[in-house]
């Protein structure tokens, strides 16, 4: 294996990322500092609001956040999308007109939250992970999103404007499921369900990749392969610490008296913890597994290693002793009777081959053979 | 020991999908849609009824799924078992009738719902595994056995055309025991105690298992052990993540008060809640088991390796100073006073067989031989 | 080591029989069936009592059990002692007359049951494990005593007609103690005690194995150890096993408020409890120690492997070059003209002596000599 | 390697110094005795007042403690920060004069203690520790600070002269933020965010630690990194013994109801103790990770002894054979035909390379090449 | 190293007998019989009073136990404390006069008793242990220090005539501190409170040990370490098992609600809690860090034999082939040109030197030289 190999490669850096992100610069602010820590975007902010009951829908693209604002008072569902976190301006004018603490706009802005419930008088405030497992890098993305449960509308923020809520419209603007006739707190279910929905798919993937693991493990233990263990590992680690929070706060949340959460909403919310439950159960498994591997690739090591000892071992105490009696009988002492004897040669040739198979019977005996 | 035979087992595969089932095709669909996740089933779907009080007692097996509901307003108790999960329209037609909600009939057919425990305001809903250790392929299989214990009747749905209750309908049906004079809270305990008879039965195997493989790793630890260990970890794994929340479920079970359960069965399930916490107690021991192997096969790999090395190290050790020696008189130095000596070639010899000497002393000395 | 010493012990299978004992003729019985599980005994059942009150005791050795029910009804203190369980109409017999639970009968039969405490109307039921180390096999032996304490009985059932509760009633026999004049509930903490007493007894001779391992594993570090050390570790894992539930049993029995129990032998059923936790709180001490042995059985041998490894570079790197020196001057070129300079021969060696004490030198400033 | 480098570096013992300190000289004393027990200084005690209101703002440097006094009963917020311990007449004097129990001023120059909150009549206590984590050493440096609370004022104790509450006292004094309408449980806040501010920032740093560590596991997997591992190891731990504490007293703080904390800050607490759990997930994570690095240590070591290991084994075999047939064609019997062999030279040169390219071959099939 | 060295120190005994205490004596006994379990003494039980009221003092060395009786109902402090618990008469007598429970008496004579706290009708019941690390054999000692807080009495109980006490016997004497002028209670406290601070004392020994430790498996890991750091382990987890049920006792004594403790005295007791705590974490520490001294000592192990074989490993490579080269030239054939070549000898030289710079410089790429 050449050195160049050895690097680690670029993917090391954004995962520690992943972990740790550079708040110095929120330093010395006073707390509830409107300050947006994500990676910057050129993209401009995308608004999107989807206006229902059981009788008509409406969806619409907006261009100014001050658009958003009418639909607040009316007596439809409202849901109300922000893909794009970066313009802080849109966030202060979003927090004014729902009256949102400032505490809660920052928790959105800052996007290395832990999954979070928290009650206030107006409003369910929900911070979640939706994760996506690379597979090429091996790696899981995870892009918080937060939500806001009012009286009659959902607000939902998040960084990239992908289209992870395109089934859910749908369904809504087709009619189908409960989702026209039921209230926003189903709405709110309908995309936590959603996201834990993609956890499931997450650990899928990341099983096959255990099951890769596993394979080339024992196939071809090469020391790549360490890091792959160590990187899948870590993966765990993350996704580990995106769940246990969340069933905390899904499990708040479905046991929480509020008016803003109907009963008839409350076993769907059980139902949705019940499948967190199972995903950590899934984690915690793969974490077991993933140290089985490594557990199997170190053996497989240790292994090898006895095998190329086992090789050596039995070349060396075969032919030593047999070079040994060659060196005798190249010395050059003026009285070596032995060298005179006419079935010297012969007689010394059937001694090594007698040494040599008493050699490879006592390794067979051993069951190096 | 050839490449080939470093390939996975084809049984590797199955016993990750134990774990993670797909579930792609659900995302996007409202929750409480009724999808089959289990494996796809040539078969019918077979429905039987047993229906008894303590004069008399009927079995049938039935073509519809409408043939069932007569039996539900009677005064007897009536078990329906539906055997094959495939066919949703006979699930939607019996949660209809039965009024069952469609988050619990969306468990019922997903197979790899953790065991649990749910009280409706008109049943009381079981999610159970009936397990069962494959001794062939060191496998276990569970077959996922939803309960729905109503007011005079006890819905029971598995995916496999199995017997597993043959013995208790025999039962039933002989008059046995308490069964015909206790109604179907009694019935339902009964099904949750062959359950967790089987555990003990399953956990039999793998005690035999654990033993062969202890015998194994002492008799001959070779490399396919290590995987032989880490597939016995995995399935205790398995049996862990199926006990801890069974043990949870019987527990809530047998602490809610309920119309449902008669305070007589009380005690008989607070007993099958005892023989959970022992079943989990011996899959604890087990792990604790395994690990010792694991370390036993460790530490069998590293003296062996001692061993080579030592058989090496004597066989080097001794004649690579003697092969020096004879290295010594083959030389052709013009002026080698030795080589003239008459006795010079005996007296080499003494000194080899002097230093070969020496070398053993000091082997046995240091405990090498 | 020959091969054959490496075969387990025929030990090996009787302990793993602990942890797992077959049940599978029990399923399909009906729950409450009363089947013995434990080992067939070829004996009969022993029957004793011993009626005592503060004036008079008597002692007597019974035929049926029949004879046992005269004392139910007296106000004396009666201790009903059952020795051996195979003969299950004696159970029936006695179940029937002393109101006991089907339930309660099976669990006194089933001779792997954990330690437990049950409270019923007219009944205390506690199952014990009374243990033995035996020294010679270096096993734990364990004999289930099952208790029950009524109005002003004792019952107690054992599989072996062993004399463990000799010396309790030669006690009461004597009026040594409180014993005559306290009532059935001290009479049954007092067995109790005796039973706690022998885990401390176990707790001595293990303490004194553990201290053997780590002495051998110091002296004399060779494999038949590992198997020794993974013993010891079961029979710790048993050892906790059977006192984490004892703990809870009698936690829970001197926390109940019971006419059975009366308020002045709270106070040593709080001192038995005590006695309990510090049996846990060593157990956990011996499996640390346990562990801390195998640490240093392996790194015994991974230092043993060193210095192999160093005795075999020692001699390998001083006499590989010395013998390439001598090769060169066996060689047989026409022109080399080292072989005919008169000093040739001694130079050499100088130098060979040279590079061998330049070898020494290098070896003992790394420390190797 | 010189033995030079492998003396541990004079960083590892104040490293030890952080986890133990002196208490020897207390031993004796009176409870409540007013000793210091932290590192003795040259320096003045440095004394600073900040006193404000919504209209104004006054700093000030004071020279001896009374001038402090006449603050306490101003209407305004006053801030006084007491920074170096060493002279206890100075915590006397204060003491006395703003009731401070005795044992609160042990705890404020025990300057190892855990963090802590406790309520008194007249004050909220809190002991904090700041951190600061030193890129050269590698080492985190705490700085205890002690947080009295009472109706209008703020006492903060700290060893150090540092400037870590510049930032504060400008903010306050700028009229930024709401610092100056809020009340002095508003500016014990900001403290305490400050605070635990730095520990992300201690966070950030340690995170490039391990990516660098893993880095040059990876890179060059040298003896030294083993130490740079277990310092980690050590300062996590130190990370750990700070924050867990922490997290409780800030709990305890946030759900305490007391006058001397308004119902507005409330969620100010809430939320920094929001943050403190996800700086434990990061220690945690980060134990994890270092734990990941030390194992790619670890098999990196094996690995490359497994190459050294393949490539003595592959010279070895391949040569030792063939030195073996020089050697027998080097002896000098009077009667070996081969050497009379026109072609013998030749033939064995063809043998010996059939041989080599055996040999070669053999270890291309088993991946050693 | 000699086989001597080897052989277990004889401190491994006493260390294990501190764990497990000899029982077997007392299998049998009624409960509440006192029998000291502790080692025979030959020294006399010393009884010492102290009287104090905040106007007067008076000590006073006692001959016979019923010299303390007339202290009892004084309206002064009295504290008797007992050296030596080897006279079991004594110990009935002042069970008998101080109305102190069997029970009570049995856990004062039975020296390896878990810390407790007891809370009778009469008495506060605490079992403390007073710790004493020896350096030069690297053990803990305790002495078991039993004490009895009464109306106006306390009472403490101990093994060994130490003068552990003397500090705070002189304080009283000269009245420094509230002693005098607080109760029994306060005097208690103080007595706990002596005790801890003798952990702290402990703690910095063991500190200091497991510095010297990690310097010695950094400068010479040689194999006596790994006794050495089990024998710290041991160490630790003895006290570990001292502290955590202290914790306990102190925590319940602190929020107990009894007369016998005064409101004033609860700070004290939290505050001794405190520390208590912070023993806890620091043992805990302790206990990460010898974990981390094993690792490094293994990893030196490992590391070194790495460096013995890639030195086995250079010497081999580079003079293997040379050698073989050297045997080609030192055969006998008879038509062997390169022998009868002018510049042969040179020649080959010249090859033999290429291939040990190419070997060197292949070994400089792989970064072993």
């Amino acid at each position: 294996m050449s050195r160049k190999k050895r690097r680690p490669k670029s993917g090391a850096r954004p995962s520690m990322k992943k972990f740790v992100r550079k708040r110095s610069q929120k330093i010395g602010l006073p707390p509830g500092s409107i300050v947006y820590l994500g990676e910057p975007a050129a993209r401009e902010v995308r608004l999107s609001v989807l206006d229902y009951d059981a009788e008509h829908v409406a969806h619409r693209e907006l261009r100014s956040v001050d658009e958003t604002f009418p639909f607040k008072d009316t007596a439809t569902v409202t849901w109300i999308d922000v893909a794009g976190l970066h313009d802080t301006t849109v966030m202060e004018r979003i927090g004014e007109h729902y009256c949102i603490h400032p505490l809660v706009l920052e928790d959105i802005l800052n996007t290395d939250q832990r999954p979070k419930f928290e009650l206030t008088d107006e409003h369910v405030f929900l911070v979640l992970k939706m994760l996506r497992f690379d597979t090429d890098t091996a790696e899981l993305h995870a892009d918080q999103i937060s939500l806001i449960l009012g009286a009659n509308y959902v607000l939902t923020f998040h960084e990239r404007a992908g289209d992870i809520f395109a089934p859910l419209r749908e369904r809504i603007e087709n009619g189908k499921g409960k989702m026209r006739r039921f209230g926003p707190d189903y709405l709110a279910y309908s995309i936590l369900d959603i996201v834990v929905d993609h956890y499931f798919l997450a650990l899928e993937t990341i099983g096959e990749h255990i099951e890769a693991l596993e394979h080339d493990v024992l196939e071809n233990p090469d020391r790549a392969l360490v890091e792959r263990i160590q990187n899948m590992k870590r993966e765990l680690i993350y996704l580990r610490k995106a769940t246990w929070p969340l069933r905390e706060a899904v499990g708040a949340l479905s046991r929480e008296e509020t008016d803003l959460i109907r009963p008839s909403t409350h076993p769907y919310l059980r139902d949705v913890h019940d499948h967190i439950v199972q995903v950590i159960d899934m984690v915690e498994t793969f974490r077991d597994m993933i140290s089985g591997v490594l557990d199997i690739y170190l053996s497989s090591v240790s292994n090898r290693m006895n095998e190329v000892m086992k090789v050596l071992t039995i070349i060396a105490t075969i032919f030593i002793p047999l070079t040994f009696l060659a060196g005798i009988y190249g010395m050059n002492f003026a009285y070596m009777p032995e060298l005179r004897w006419r079935w010297g040669y012969p007689a010394l040739w059937a001694v090594m081959l007698a040494v040599m198979a008493g050699m490879l019977l006592y390794f067979r005996r051993r069951r190096w053979l």
